[in-house]
């Protein structure tokens, strides 16, 4: 039987769960994240396409309480008390020496690596990578049934001096991650019609 | 009843086809995509979360037969060839302008647009939350049962020039969208460890 793109498709259910019901998340109920679900995470979402299979994305978990306190305090505006507020919380780093890695990760092609040997590009490739990784990762938090904060409005070059030393890595996001309170929250921001971003030639 | 991060998860043949059996295509069988598929994307992934609700992603829709073998010519390597085979080439591209449709997405905060005025910073976030959007359009595209070749091994200065003359938008990858034909590929490629990629403190 060939298998057609309607019985493909994704059911109502799912699609609900990842992008129609699903909100960033700022507070959230007492229930831990564990280790195992953060693992099944990553299990899910390493799949997901990257350039020349780069996968430059690194991530911090931060678990003890002087830790979370310590990068609470690195956070712009209110994403600190959301923070505090969160039973974890990540923090999402590029790689940007991904391309040594590149012989063991695109071994079909041993001259991967020579492409990223000027300093510029390369950390661009690692911040676009990582930026989309950092979205396959909310996508994976919500597969699990979890809910993903997501926040930009962070002092990176403060959280790599506390947390990043001795690593060549460039921190790009903080996302909370828990089981959303949602009695807090605000309604939903409005969209950009089709309209408004596709157009055909 | 409280409804538990189980019964909320994402069932395993959702997880397969956005994540575990989904694999970037290079060629695909002669089933056209349809504006309707197209929107169907776009409506599910809009509602992906992106900074302070920016939303610079802008899609070119290249479907008349002069049009994708032009773009054709602005790839590299065996992209062209890659575009040719594909019944759809959607082109990736972050608005530069983001921050001017600002008032409307971000109405509670008055202030949001002029967080933006220096250029350098805007366009960074321009690319970084387009970023994030291409990855969400992967996994959409994937969502309505089609499969996505996303390439960002192109010519973007000619495609910008060729098609976004008068638009201030960035062009950051291009995406085939079709049913893959699954006779023609390679073995998936490695995938880093849990512990070459996540650490906690």
């Amino acid at each position: 039987m060939t298998v057609t793109t309607e019985t493909r498709r994704l059911d109502e259910a799912a699609a609900d769960l990842l992008f129609r019901e699903a909100r960033t998340a700022g507070a959230f109920t007492g229930e831990e994240v564990t280790d195992e679900q953060v693992r099944a995470i990553y299990d899910l979402v390493k799949y997901a396409p990257t350039s020349m299979n780069t996968q430059p994305v690194r991530l911090l978990l931060v678990r003890t309480p002087e830790a979370r306190e310590r990068l609470a305090t690195m956070m712009s505006g209110s994403n600190g008390d959301k923070v505090r507020r969160a039973p974890l919380s990540v923090v999402v780093a590029a790689d940007r020496n991904f391309h040594d890695r590149l012989p063991e990760v695109f071994p079909h092609y041993p001259g991967a690596r020579d492409h990223f040997l000027d300093e510029e590009p390369r950390h661009r490739t690692a911040v676009f990578n990582g930026a989309m990784q950092l979205a396959y990762l909310v996508i994976g938090i919500r597969a699990l049934g979890l809910d993903a904060g997501p926040m930009t409005g962070i002092d990176a070059p403060a959280i790599e001096e506390a947390f990043f030393t001795g690593l060549d890595q460039e921190v790009l996001a903080v996302v909370n991650v828990g089981v959303a309170d949602r009695e807090v929250g605000h309604p939903r921001l409005p969209r950009l019609a089709y309209e408004d971003v596709v157009r055909t030639v």
